[in-house]
């Protein structure tokens, strides 16, 4: 894990069909836009193939919260760079958060995401995966070290 | 199967979030109303249980082919009225002819999709099942009587 | 304002594409269903247009902050209620209440959705108009007495 | 225009989000991808703003015809490739083809879509602007030399 990545950063633009006819990005698309950011996270910072985890394992990560706060408008083609933290692991939990950072380095927004392991097949919660915590547990020392 | 559901129409509004900055409809989302016109189609014509198809008997049915003419456009607020038909049956092929009116009755647009039915398990095209070729064809005919 | 408008439920059914491979609602989707219901209310109950006055009148609307507590799963096929109410108004702010019910009763989800009227010409906050103020007071005073 | 970017090719992945219940790419979304191709060609190919087309020239270019065939599944982290082509320059139309490309180049479908220029307030069709059509000619030279 190099520094360059700590904490790590999704880039993107904003693409036309993005916006609402008031020419802003829709509200909702925020949204998927962490999303997009948190399968980048785990594909390309912690190295775990999402789908494996839920079809080999039968362990999914259904989220339980969300909150964002809008700082800033965003409009077709800006640049959009998503920072994403994990703030917290609980036995079952990992608390995000994502900052959204426009051109100038100005915070456009800002999300807590939290999401809760569970068993697919019993449908209980179960604990996170050794290798999942022992990954993010680096990640978040990394991002306190950066 | 009543006259008043023959051709099915499937009515819904224009919302928000589905135009664009120039305030129409962002064209992708005319592919969406189709496959959404669809799926009322299956379950509340022809009474198929589209997700049971698929998991439990391993049939599925990915598009093979599409074409879409845009003949006027939709805003916000807009009604739109998408009515299904199906032209044509072949072994494992259903072809769909949808067509968009607006308020007034006019087109808005005309699309024809093609679905073709695959064994899940074994990965090759398999005949439409007998009970969804006895729907589709009772359906035909009474739009045929209409 | 009748009671059975009181308080106003959108109601729709979860379609196929809404769902992520593991079957179940794809998380940003959650928060596309409330803005669709926060549509129907404007259009529906307050006899608002939208777009008007946000083109005629000039003034947006954008969200300043979202949150949502995921309480059950949803999957293709299955009906929801999204119950809208407005907890309080600032002098700019409107803060909603988003509740999502499953087949037999049961919360899926709650969200708040907290908006601020914007002057889009001078780009800075603007009281919420009269004739809007008064609608949604009435729409508030209705669910207190319902 | 250097021999990289001709024929000019999109690259991304597949989102988890993008997929249905069956694990495979929800068809509406392949016109999205599309759509996302065009809007980079536009902007780093051809060096056109497509806001400032469409807001400070009044000319918009909404879609005329679609047609796409679908040769192979995506699935959640497939690479996809889009290659941009113009096959054909009307008075006001443009015709493209898109190829998706999976990870071993092979296809995974292929479209046209036609757009019609038009100018905005007029409401009528327009021939493409001159810079515009340079631009696209340049394009198709460079291609065919590639």
């Amino acid at each position: 894990m190099t520094d360059s990545r700590v904490p790590f950063r999704h880039r993107r633009r904003i693409l036309w069909g993005e916006n609402d006819p008031a020419g802003m990005v829709f509200t909702p698309r925020f949204l998927d836009f962490c999303f997009e950011a948190m399968q980048f996270f785990w594909s390309d910072v912690l190295g775990i193939n999402w789908h494996e985890m839920i079809f080999e394992q039968q362990i999914g990560a259904p989220m339980v919260h969300i909150d964002i706060d809008f700082l800033g408008p965003l409009r077709t083609g800006d640049p959009l760079e998503i920072e994403v933290r994990v703030h917290k692991l609980g036995r079952s939990t990992i608390h995000y958060g994502f900052t959204g950072f426009g051109a100038s380095g100005e915070e456009k927004f800002r999300a807590t995401i939290v999401s809760s392991m569970v068993d697919n097949v019993a449908v209980k919660s179960v604990p996170i995966p050794d290798t999942t915590r022992e990954r993010l547990e680096a990640y978040m020392g990394a991002c306190d070290a950066a």
